[in-house]
């Protein structure tokens, strides 16, 4: 009998997450039912939406279940199929979990071409952080050339691409990040205009002004509180706000106040939350575009790689406190 | 020779607006020069985004002079022109001052139809305030039958037609102001399906369950600070939140923080700044629209006028802590 790793959500974090909300157990393999799939996952993905998962409260996706293996985007190998639209060997991604297999509907997985990319990219720039780039740069930010956009947790999943669109756009574009080595790829390999480390800048008012001389046209916002304060401050008239995440205010019991609102009024700034779920009909226009890029050299894009399903509590806490540098994934076995 | 009572910005003020801040003076009444006329002023418009004017700092209007006088939209009398377009006797509204002859240029002024309404309501419902209440609807707030629309300040100058125009859109709309007659006057007159006194409110939350037991999909936001913290724990996915004023804070020397704002993300919530001014090229089709709903008793106004200019600070200082009831207006001279 093989036996199966899995990661069980074991109680619920009201502040930080730490290791004793986790538990690591193994189990034997299940089989799969008619419909189903048994895949062998390969790497998976560790994403800051998940925090919001370990709520128990009203969310975009259902909470994860205390006592249940915990839930990950992931890519993997079918080994064994119930159903007619796969077969064993067949490469897939979707929503699996975080263990070595996973049983799953097959009609909720899709194919992946692991020959066209390395399967890890399903996960990053091929995938759902890549795609909330595109998606809330090109239906919220709409950055126009000469414009200033600012990208916080810049060299993160998300952040990396969003700053790299911009670019093409021809806007002027600054990030931020939490270490000076990621500052360096920020602008040294994705070649935003300006970064700056937001630990140690003696402000983050003087950081945006120097970063952003001309204001902040389209914000991509990654991490929320005193940064989205301090951004307030700076924007421009009829700037957008892509409001993608709040990180810095995930694992805070009480969020931070974010004060300079009423410049949303008087500089009728646009700010706008979504979810890339919600627009999965552009996702073939997506990987086109983006396979183009890749292809061509016009996108770069760091993965912080953690090996071992039992190593995933740790990476997935490190990356909560921005410990990653690129886009978190665990390898969970070889391809 | 006429004396001219006029209002000046004497000083800042950093907190609360006081008596200390205005000085009331009389001068020579002045003639009007080339392309100008005289303006004997009869009604003059008191608006909360005048306390942004009072700041010392960017904002969409330029600030207010120290040692000039006051600026306010205004309606009067021509009675002298140096400009062929106008004439003694033509009623004229626009930016005139806080006093009792205002000399504009000409070009700068607007013609109104005294027998077609009260001069008042061209600072009402058939001006600034209702246009505002007209274009946020429109153009953000964009409101669809059965949804749940909230708006604070509710009996405010502003607030009265916002929700009069969303029952029009068959929606449910829900309200709040600041003491029981005027709860009972939004439920009462204008037709409100809900109101709360949010000063006596046990909880904003529960109050605002209570009055949107659906959730909330339009906010018609007025006040920010708290109250924008308690709506954003109750709106629906997809609201749209139309960032026209935060009245609560624009007297504090250090803005509330608002703390759920990680709602917008995952709620998909669009909140939106806007200044009507830059909507002026659709002010002949809100005048026609609005003037017919008025003709046929579907827009209720309540105007709350105070007399003499020398009075226009304290009404000033009154409608920012909201012992106004209806739109703020000071009559200068009879028509």
């Amino acid at each position: 009998m093989t036996e199966n790793t899995q990661v069980l959500f074991k109680s619920r974090p009201t502040g930080w997450v730490d290791a004793s909300h986790f538990e690591v157990v193994k189990t034997p393999m299940a089989d799969p039912g008619p419909g189903e799939v048994l895949v062998r996952n390969i790497f998976m993905s560790l994403d800051p939406y998940m925090r919001g998962r370990m709520r128990d409260q009203k969310s975009y996706t259902p909470g994860f279940e205390l006592g249940k293996v915990l839930q990950a985007g992931a890519v993997g190998e079918v080994i064994a199929s119930n159903d007619p639209a796969l077969t064993t060997g067949d490469l897939v991604e979707g929503r699996l979990g975080w263990e070595t297999y996973t049983v799953a509907k097959a009609e909720l997985v899709n194919k992946v071409d692991g020959k066209a990319a390395s399967l890890s990219h399903y996960l990053g720039v091929l995938g759902m952080p890549s795609m909330t780039a595109w998606i809330g740069l090109r239906n919220i930010g709409q950055p126009q050339a000469g414009e200033t956009v600012y990208v916080s947790a810049a060299s993160g999943a998300v952040g990396q691409v969003a700053g790299q669109i911009a670019k093409m756009h021809g806007c002027h574009v600054a990030g931020s990040a939490g270490s000076d080595d990621k500052v360096a790829y920020i602008k040294d390999v994705l070649g935003y205009d300006a970064a700056f480390n937001y630990k140690t800048a003696a402000s983050l008012d003087q950081a945006l002004a120097a970063s952003c001389p001309e204001g902040i046209d389209v914000y991509f916002e990654n991490v929320g509180g005193a940064m989205l304060d301090a951004v307030l401050l700076r924007v421009n008239p009829h700037a957008r706000i892509v409001a993608c995440g709040m990180i810095s205010q995930y694992n805070l019991a009480q969020p931070e106040g974010v004060k300079n609102l009423s410049t949303i009024v008087g500089n009728k700034v646009r700010m706008q939350g979504f979810i890339v779920s919600d627009h999965m009909d552009q996702k073939p226009a997506f990987m086109a575009e983006m396979s183009g890029w890749l292809a061509e050299g016009k996108i770069k894009y760091r993965e912080d790689i953690t090996e071992g399903i039992e190593n995933a509590p740790a990476a997935f806490i490190g990356m909560l406190k921005g410990e990653n540098f690129g886009k978190q994934i665990v390898k969970i076995a070889d391809p």
